[in-house]
């Protein structure tokens, strides 16, 4: 028989200075680099800080993981530029069914991008993280800062592990994920699709998950928010865009006025980039009722919304009353549900919108990071956490977001009460944020 | 990072001829040694006829397994002898507290051995496979015959099956596993021992499971019968006898007295040669009430008994009374449970017998070989079967086997005809056999 070790490799890896894990620009979700098209042509000299926000304050990440380990792999993701390779398939590949969706000029200085300093300090348990600089280089870091924090608590939380541990998680993690991906399969046209990149337990564990999603639900699976993947494995990568965009124009808003149209600002600026299947609304940075209720005719026109913090049957059932009163069928409308979604969830929402509105499923945490009793031993650090990046500042003025759920509100608290004031606090649910 | 394939390896797999099933003469049950080392000192010149039947008759091997690679399994296990290693381990380390259990004679001659001819034909969709010739040479094809037609059937099954579906297929198997592991441990000082050689899944399989059960169950893990798992994971390698001795000694009576007195002429037997703990009773071969209706004094004695076919409850219960009877404290004595065992016969007789009696638990077909409901799409050939390899002749004559549940009586109907008439059927019950 051959030998039974690689001993080549054996030795090649325990001489390993660094197991990356970033190895790619590419492993980022699809919606940073469409809005980096947009800010990069219209927002060239906006600065933006974004900062890292750890909503699960009971876990005490300057505790769990090692600041020289973090340091390096930030620093480690600092020297990744886009490869030949990944510029010819961005410029070649369509996407949402459009060709050179990236300008040849962007595609020209992405070239040469790579992520910019960041500043990390540890206080009282926590990671302090921020990002400084121009707005077109630090919305570059939110994915890959987060993949980079939760894969190193992941690999925190198994470095007590023996092998034999390892193997019945990861044995009980697939056949855990198998049975969400069976009972996924039996419902009839459902779309679902892989958003759980910032989440993730690890880049290996999500590159898994994808495959048992393509293999086992087929046409169902719609595609990948990581772009990565979604290159190595022919799916469709997915996304629009995010709160940065309406908190940072918010924020550069000179009057009330101006506080009050910027969410449709937002739009038109898309509009201009993007059209087809990819208009699609995020309308809950300042409350989902205040945008509805303020929103221009023409809003109705875009395929579809993405509510992404009410509860998805309420939340849903809004919107489409609201087309309805704007004269619009929402059979020929979509719903994007992005928010907390498990297989419970989805089948509920499932049913109840079944021939009333299409929708689309984007499946995060609980589809890349669910170990929950996986673990042959109890292992806390194991369980996913609510980690976000998000944008704090622009051009030195404080960004805000109100959302549907108050737990989820990011920013200065002035400047949230001065928010609320404004557009309302109308339908604002709180609910716990798990994920 | 380094190459992702190892070359050399892959060329090596894809020019295989043959990758073989059994490897080693020691990937046997331990009884097996025992018991050759008693017939070769007693029974040398015995004839005894093995053959291979499949209880399951539903399941058409003939079909399933290619009777051309059944053959190149068969004739690669020929060509294997004991190695250097493994002989020096068997002379050299101590088998239930026992040091220097098999004689040199013996070890001198086992140094030749090599597995003898074999008989094959295919009728009906089934297998014939005999095995005729010296006791002391056809004896060591059982467990060899039967892991070899069980883990070609499990390969047959998984030609079908894609990289992806055989991933979720060990995790899932492995989950169900660790899942048993959980329950068995939670019983104080349970003693639960691999029995599961000739019905698993594959070797690799089997080991999987060992490992799951040392670093599982620690202490409660007593050992396996498999003497090549035992060696290489330092194991006490374990078993005792098998229905093949008082199945050949009955078949080789020449009056109906020495008929009856068999199964008390194979405990003599076995005491020449092991003593201690060795001294466990099969009772069942022609019925366990006619065994103890008729046994000497003397056999209660023996440490234990190992009930192999009748109800574990009801048929331990008997042994208990008997012993009672005999004026012992079974609190003294070992049941050795053995019979179809899975986690719900084990904690239910567990907890029926605790501190009444020690016991032990020999878990076979269930341990190694669960695949069910496992596998992404519905594979029946996963499942295990009943199929057993007995001595069917003795010098020409029939022998058979009773049992304590018709269902496992084996051999010529007009022979166990004349046996129920001698020995009795009392306490006889039929049972369905799954495994």
């Amino acid at each position: 028989m051959a030998t039974k070790t690689d001993i080549a490799r054996r030795v090649f890896n325990h001489t390993w200075k660094l197991d990356p894990i970033v190895r790619s620009l590419l492993d980022t979700d699809f919606y940073k680099l469409l809005m980096l098209q947009m800010i990069w042509g219209i927002y060239p000299k906006v600065d933006a800080t974004f900062t890292l926000i750890n909503r699960t304050t009971r876990v005490r990440l300057g505790e769990e993981i090692d600041e020289g380990e973090l340091r390096e792999q930030l620093d480690h993701a600092r020297t990744i530029r886009f490869s030949k390779k990944e510029m010819i398939w961005l410029g070649g590949n369509t996407f949402y069914g459009k060709k050179q969706i990236f300008e040849p000029d962007f595609l020209e200085w992405l070239t040469n991008f790579q992520l910019p300093e960041y500043e990390l300090t540890k206080r009282d348990g926590q990671y302090e993280l921020n990002f400084h600089g121009p707005w077109m280089y630090t919305t570059m870091w939110e994915i890959p800062a987060l993949t980079i924090i939760n894969e190193l608590r992941s690999r925190a939380a198994m470095k007590k592990m023996g092998r034999f541990e390892l193997d019945v998680l990861y044995a009980r993690a697939k056949a855990k994920m198998w049975t969400k991906v069976e009972r996924l399969r039996s419902l009839p046209d459902i779309r679902i699709s892989d958003f759980g990149t910032r989440r993730r337990h690890s880049f290996l564990w999500q590159r898994w998950c994808v495959e048992a999603l393509k293999e086992g639900i087929g046409e169902a699976f719609t595609g990948t928010s990581n772009v990565l993947l979604a290159m190595d494995n022919d799916l469709e990568a997915l996304g629009t865009n995010a709160h940065e965009l309406p908190m940072v124009l918010a924020a550069l808003s000179r009057t009330d006025e101006e506080l009050l149209k910027s969410p449709y600002k937002v739009l038109q600026d898309w509009n201009r980039y993007y059209g087809g299947n990819l208009l699609i609304v995020l309308p809950d940075a300042f409350g989902t009722a205040a945008f509805l209720r303020d929103a221009p005719d023409w809003v109705s026109d875009w395929t579809g919304f993405r509510p992404d913090s009410a509860p998805p049957i309420e939340g849903g059932e809004k919107i489409l009353a609201w087309w309805r009163s704007k004269g619009k069928d929402p059979r020929s409308k979509l719903l994007v549900f992005s928010d907390g979604l498990d297989v419970e969830t989805i089948e509920e929402t499932y049913h109840h919108f079944k021939g009333k509105v299409r929708m689309s499923f984007g499946w995060g945490t609980n589809l890349t990071n669910d170990f929950e009793d996986c673990a042959p031993r109890f292992n806390d650090q194991l369980n996913a956490i609510s980690l976000v990046c998000k944008v704090s500042e622009a051009n030195g003025r404080p960004a805000v977001k109100l959302s549907d759920n108050p737990k989820k509100a990011t920013g200065d608290k002035a400047v949230i009460k001065r928010y609320l004031e404004l557009f309302g606090a109308q339908d604002r649910i709180e609910q716990p944020v798990k994920v």
